[in-house]
């Protein structure tokens, strides 16, 4: 880990070694991984990028904090599509829009970027199982990404975890235990497993190592945007981790000298579940909430890593953009019907709060901005049956097709 | 289309100018496009795609039949991970195992690659609105790419579709029409409704550049594979066009010189619809079956493309391999655990093949297999879980987790 120099506490600022195995602070901080900038800025630089072949997040090596003779993971993480959203743009009044579709990962969402990481570290750490309590997308990356690393796992899921995501853990031959309770139940008990049988932590919080795998969805944005930088990014947020690591890799990358500027952020959360918009909106601490949405990736009531998230959206002069639920199925269907992505209800969030920002007057029209699109809709399939209906059945007669078709006032 | 000759029908061998909105031979048969090998030769090496940061199927341009000037389609696809499976294949006892995992396309199958096409050839004929009847991946694929291009589309599934592919066929704002039949009743209904309303057509058996669009499944794999051919190359199969696909992607590789012989296929199909597989074994012509298998991306009773399909096979010297639904399952599980992929029913019965060939004898153990890997198992979450299970639920409370470990014989 030629670049990096250690992890430093958010909270009290103390400094530890790098450690594979590392979790908090002692003073029940969150870590996080600084490196030297300046030897990187000195050894590396966009160019470099042009040669290489590798299209996943291991590109970005010098920016990760994996040893040298770490080999990458076997399932190829990283490098999903940036699209140019012309259509959606028209629709929703905005000059330029992009979509980061990152439903398009090994097993479904960008979570595969940070269960990658910990792959990794856990080898590192000489770990021969790795366990995570989650909403479901990164209990399902953990349990593909190890699988096919050959790991062990154990998974903590709320009983309300959608089945796409549950299907997918069994397939993964997880051993999965789903907890009949909330999200801050299910993290509780995983991390009283973890502590007791002493497996290697993939809960994004604890680990830091986490974030630093999920940053390199905006190292590759900026890539994929030839190092211009946005006016907004719009992101989902749950846990807080996401866009604490998305902000992570923006600094990083100004740092280190490929950007000049740093964008702003669009913290979106749902209205009956957001917490860390809540603090930002009242400029008080955060405190709890139920957690009442559909969008479960982001049902997070006891936000994990609330310092870093928090920190992140003041320090990008962002903006805290809340949605309800009905604005959420309305941008899964905008997504679907203009640009052919399909996105589960978390996934599509920060979509939604773009189009909210821009109705409120809160975003220039003029301006740039793109959108990560989190999960696929696959995942979810009860949650895109109620945003886009069911379809007709007909008998196989052409009387009917006909008869069907005039109930419906669709004239071909 | 510098390197496109014409179209040749496979049954009468009339030839026909390669127009846009090209269907069938008068004759009722299917046409196959015929390129200039030699000027290909000629213009365009493998060195050439070395440079190449198109990491689409439009990559392979030479090799596809669209107009110089025809803009690529919006959505990526292509360029799927081809992964060594060495965890798998020691599992079966094969020496060489790669696995191209197709599920990670744009809507989840390979079937993007067909209609990717169908939305470039729509847009060259002057098309606003495109039609299909599909078991499903078709139908899905085709509503995310026409929407990301701004068509209309109508698309006709059977009844049993699994909800996943109903609900991206309904985000993606297509007009669906679920056809309370088999495939065969709603393939009838589709051609009818396409005749009279004059929709371009995206029948992968009738519209012979679909074929084309599938056929860089094998491009990929060679240029992934160095151009050093595998031995076999492992397809499921149903309607018969993937598999002719993959083959003209060979032939046409070798015939340009960027391979110097051909592998043999696998054609996998389930017990319950075989149809192609019988014609194979009993060297009689192929009579239609009911759709009797879970699989039901392959559950076509009547094949459209047998013509095209057992040419395939019986040139390359091909195996026809059958596996019952309890194989599929346990390909299902196998992928998962061993590899980290999770597949449909269909897009694992290629790897269940191989299981069986090598179980019967058929194939080498020290052979060089690839297998195809169509379709993302989050397209039918009912038959993971029946693959694989339900997990356990307990309450939150750490007394509660040890009993239901101790019930299941769980020792962490």
């Amino acid at each position: 880990m030629k670049y990096v120099r250690h992890a430093r506490c958010v909270r009290c600022g103390a400094i530890y070694e790098a450690v594979p195995a590392l979790t908090t602070c002692r003073c029940g901080g969150i870590l996080d991984i600084e490196y030297d900038y300046e030897a990187i800025r000195a050894d590396f630089s966009p160019a470099d990028l042009d040669g290489c072949r590798d299209y996943s997040m291991w590109r970005y090596r010098p920016f990760l904090p994996v040893e040298d003779g770490s080999p990458p993971t076997p399932l190829r993480v990283g490098w999903s599509p940036l699209y140019r959203a012309d259509r959606l743009a028209r629709t929703l009044g905005l000059r330029t829009l992009y979509l980061k579709d990152d439903g398009q990962n090994p097993t479904s969402s960008l979570k595969d970027r940070a269960s990658a990481m910990a792959v990794v570290k856990a080898r590192e750490a000489g770990a021969d199982t790795i366990a995570c309590s989650s909403t479901g997308n990164a209990a399902s990356s953990l349990a593909g990404n190890a699988a096919a690393a050959g790991f062990h796992t154990y998974i903590f899921v709320p009983a309300r975890a959608p089945k796409g995501k549950v299907a997918q853990l069994m397939i993964f031959g997880a051993a999965v235990i789903t907890v009949d309770g909330s999200y801050e139940d299910t993290f509780a008990l995983s991390k009283e497993a973890i502590d007791r049988w002493g497996w290697y932590n993939r809960n994004a919080a604890i680990n830091p190592y986490l974030s630093e795998g999920k940053k390199t969805v905006t190292l590759e944005i900026m890539e994929q945007l030839h190092w211009q930088v946005p006016d907004y990014i719009a992101l989902s947020v749950g846990d807080g981790c996401t866009i604490a690591g998305a902000w992570k890799g923006l600094k990083d990358l100004c740092a280190a000298g490929f950007i000049d500027r740093l964008p702003r952020l669009i913290s979106v959360q749902a209205e009956g579940c957001c917490p860390l918009n809540r603090a930002i909106q009242t400029g008080e601490p955060w405190r709890p909430m139920e957690e009442n949405t559909l969008a479960d990736s982001i049902a997070v009531g006891v936000p994990r890593n609330a310092d870093k998230a928090l920190a992140a959206i003041r320090e990008s002069r962002g903006l805290a953009v809340t949605v309800s639920d009905e604005e959420i199925l309305d941008a899964m269907r905008l997504l679907g019907r203009t640009q052919g992505i399909f996105g589960e209800p978390a996934g599509v969030t920060g979509t939604a709060g773009i189009k909210k920002a821009l109705e409120l007057g809160l975003i220039d029209p003029d301006s740039t901005v793109v959108s990560v699109v989190t999960g696929n809709g696959l995942k979810d399939v009860q949650s895109g049956i109620r945003a886009a209906g069911e379809p007709m059945l007909v008998p196989p007669d052409m009387d009917a097709l006909l008869s069907a078709f005039a109930q419906r006032r669709i004239a071909p």
